[in-house]
């Protein structure tokens, strides 16, 4: 076989895989506000939900963060999405890991407060996307409840998206989402005994 | 069992849930520059990697992102790191998915020109962060080989972190690196006619 030939075959294959991609192209003509849903046990998680962030403020569009568990610390998340003034809302109402308060009535009190900004994000037209960082735990340890969340989500605005994270995100919401992806740890650095570094993990 | 006993459980088990914590945080020394890989089938490789360059410029420090697929099209990350001025740099070096181009050797070429400046970025000890987007397409299409990637890989500064993205990872890659999250698909909007949307998929 000549060098030729395999150029041929190559174009051919990328031919018939461009044909098929133009089609499932024109075929998508949906736009909506997507619910997405980052879960699973990987990282990821919320870091995906920042780079879909930086995306739309990219394209100058409104973005909130509402974290659920992580507090008022000081992140590499929140530093950089200062750089974009108004464009960008960050509100960290949590109150540090479910472990570290260990009083269930604050972790309560810490999420209704947290839902509320949430719910304000939620009924702004101008908010394109809405991040709900840490929602899942929230809602896997009850301190938020399911009609409660859904009413909300349901009643925004049909063009705003909404990424929601964290582990074990309750069925009821992957079924109701547009969009699930699952973050599988495959290996992890911190088995190795690395610890959290800036910028990696906050 | 009254609400006193839930209470009392409740900080039991947190308290349990945060000695086990904070031994494992302790027993986490290591600093070192990861080698990261996102890859699998579900969306969020590229944009979980965008997150990471997020917090990183966030701390003031310098991220590289090079593109192997994606050419000088106008992206909402492109423009977003444009507002870190001199701490991020962005090399869209692809011209267009494989079956785009339809010219194999036109995509080495291509992919040779990014792998240049990725060298440049692994050489730098001030960069924190280099994106290596899509490299995982390149390699599986043999544009670049293992040998020339592993070089550049093992000879940057011990505390760069890297982080390379795109589905079907080579299995010598993963074996290399020190965090490995694959991005599994549970469900996906395309699949319901809804199409690539602005601060979504671009």
């Amino acid at each position: 076989m000549t060098a030729e030939d395999d150029t041929a075959r190559y174009r051919e294959k990328m031919q018939h895989r461009k044909a098929v991609q133009d089609r499932e192209v024109a075929e998508k003509t949906i736009e909506k506000g997507l619910l997405a849903v980052h879960t699973g046990p990987g990282k990821g998680k919320s870091t995906a939900a920042f780079g879909l962030a930086l995306r739309m403020l990219g394209y100058e569009r409104k973005v909130v963060v509402v974290q659920f568990i992580k507090g008022a610390w000081d992140t590499g998340e929140r530093r950089a999405l200062m750089r974009f003034g108004d464009l960008a809302q960050f509100h960290a109402l949590g109150e540090g890991f479910t472990w570290e308060t260990q009083d269930r009535e604050r972790d309560i009190a810490a999420c209704a407060r947290a839902w509320e900004q949430a719910l304000i994000a939620l009924a702004q037209e101008e908010v394109a996307l809405v991040v709900l960082d840490e929602l899942n735990i929230a809602l896997r340890y009850g301190y938020l409840d399911e009609a409660t969340v859904m009413a909300g989500l349901n009643n925004r605005p049909p063009q705003q998206h909404v990424v929601i994270t964290g582990r074990n995100a309750p069925a009821w919401l992957t079924e109701a989402a547009d969009l699930v992806t699952e973050m599988t740890l495959v290996k992890h650095h911190f088995k190795n005994g690395v610890k959290a570094q800036q910028g990696v993990e906050f």
